[in-house]
């Protein structure tokens, strides 16, 4: 094989591979050639061969099933998280068809973690909202929201596989939302997180507990948010400190 | 057992066990009773104390070893995520003292990655630095720090197992950063970070890629944070757009 400039094998094979997903050769799904296909193909070593791989499983550009092979991964969507936005506003500005698929509601009584984001004592009847949120068709995110439940109730006689609550809130019920704190971290999904989400137990998960403020700084919605870890990456921008302040 | 007010029997077992992991009766990493143990002690059902121990899991106090037993989980960091700031800065306003293992450093060939956040052409010859970065004594997050070539020549003149890049770049190398864009992502621990972080491989990673900017918006660092996902959450807050935007 030709090999360009100063770039190592491996990046040559990584950037040919990678160049095959970005046209289209290989598309989303598509098991790449095996080892021994792709020594013959590029005349290098197996180690060469696996280190391009790894990188590319490392780019997010393939996955490495054990025992099965190598194969095209489904790119990550990149979200924004610079303000407070729904899921339905999220999917709009990233041009993908947003619904949800409600899995129940209930009031129950306040634990700790609902407690104290709503600012109730503990036990405290609030009403659960779990909700199968999905992008153009796949379901991206397994969502349990918290309401007070007064007006828990009066969202849950809307239709909420089509009416956003974030949505409700404002326009119907008059209750704006100021901002939120955002708590995130990675999980592995549990039972009922993999069945919502059809992925395996222990599969990378993106939790967002998200606490939204309405005016007087009074929560009024707390929710956990389970993303598809495989599926979405988040982006923002910080500044620095001003030099004055350190 | 008394089951005060309104609260169901499972959150009941559920808040007693939270109070003895709170006020240290149950240690982190003490194995809590087994699941008869606890029947017997609590006068309650099977189904009540799973609920229980469910719930403590997903707040993240206990952690389900299965085929082992339940275990006082490690409590997790809470970081905020409000500005740009270096390891050694976060772990000093968390009172965990910061060090570090250099594994090793190289010059390399910039990949797509790599070139793209370094706004250099793929094949560049780049500085790349890989850490562990400790938070009192507990391997946190394994670094991949990426630098331009002549900069990282200096950087790695220094003992970057007790100086902070973000320093050196900013008080000896007169580099102010100003700003950085974050990617965040749930991914699986592969080899090498379960490796450096001694966690089991596919256990959930919080990764960061970090590109930071100095003066005339010129991209200086570009970095790969691999956290381990079981000890820390990120905490941000995030304002709703004005309504007059919408």
């Amino acid at each position: 094989m030709k090999t360009p400039s100063a770039l190592p094998l491996y990046a040559v094979v990584e950037a040919e591979i990678a160049s095959s997903i970005g046209d289209g050769s290989f598309p989303v799904g598509h098991q790449l050639p095996t080892e021994d296909e792709l020594i013959q193909r590029f005349s290098v070593s197996r180690t060469t061969i696996r280190k391009a791989i790894e990188n590319l499983s490392g780019r997010g550009l393939v996955e490495i099933r054990r025992g099965t092979g190598t194969f095209v991964a489904q790119p990550k969507i990149i979200q924004e998280m610079t303000e407070l936005t729904g899921f339905v506003e999220d999917m709009d500005s990233l041009g993908l068809v947003a619904t949800a698929r409600v899995i129940d509601h209930a009031i129950v009584a306040a634990d700790d973690d609902v407690a104290r984001n709503l600012s109730v004592n503990v036990g405290t009847s609030v009403m659960r909202i779990r909700r199968v949120r999905l992008a153009s068709g796949v379901a991206l995110s397994l969502d349990e929201t918290y309401l007070p439940r007064e007006i828990g109730e009066k969202i849950v006689s809307h239709d909420l596989a089509a009416e956003p609550i974030f949505k409700l809130l404002e326009q119907r019920y008059d209750i704006p939302l100021i901002e939120a704190e955002y708590k995130l971290e990675a999980t592995a999904a549990n039972d009922d997180v993999a069945l919502a989400l059809a992925v395996d137990v222990g599969s990378p998960i993106f939790l967002i507990e998200r606490t939204s403020y309405t005016a007087d700084n009074r929560p009024i919605d707390y929710e956990k948010l389970h993303y598809r870890g495989d599926l979405i990456r988040f982006r923002t921008r910080l500044a620095r400190r001003k030099p004055v302040d350190r």
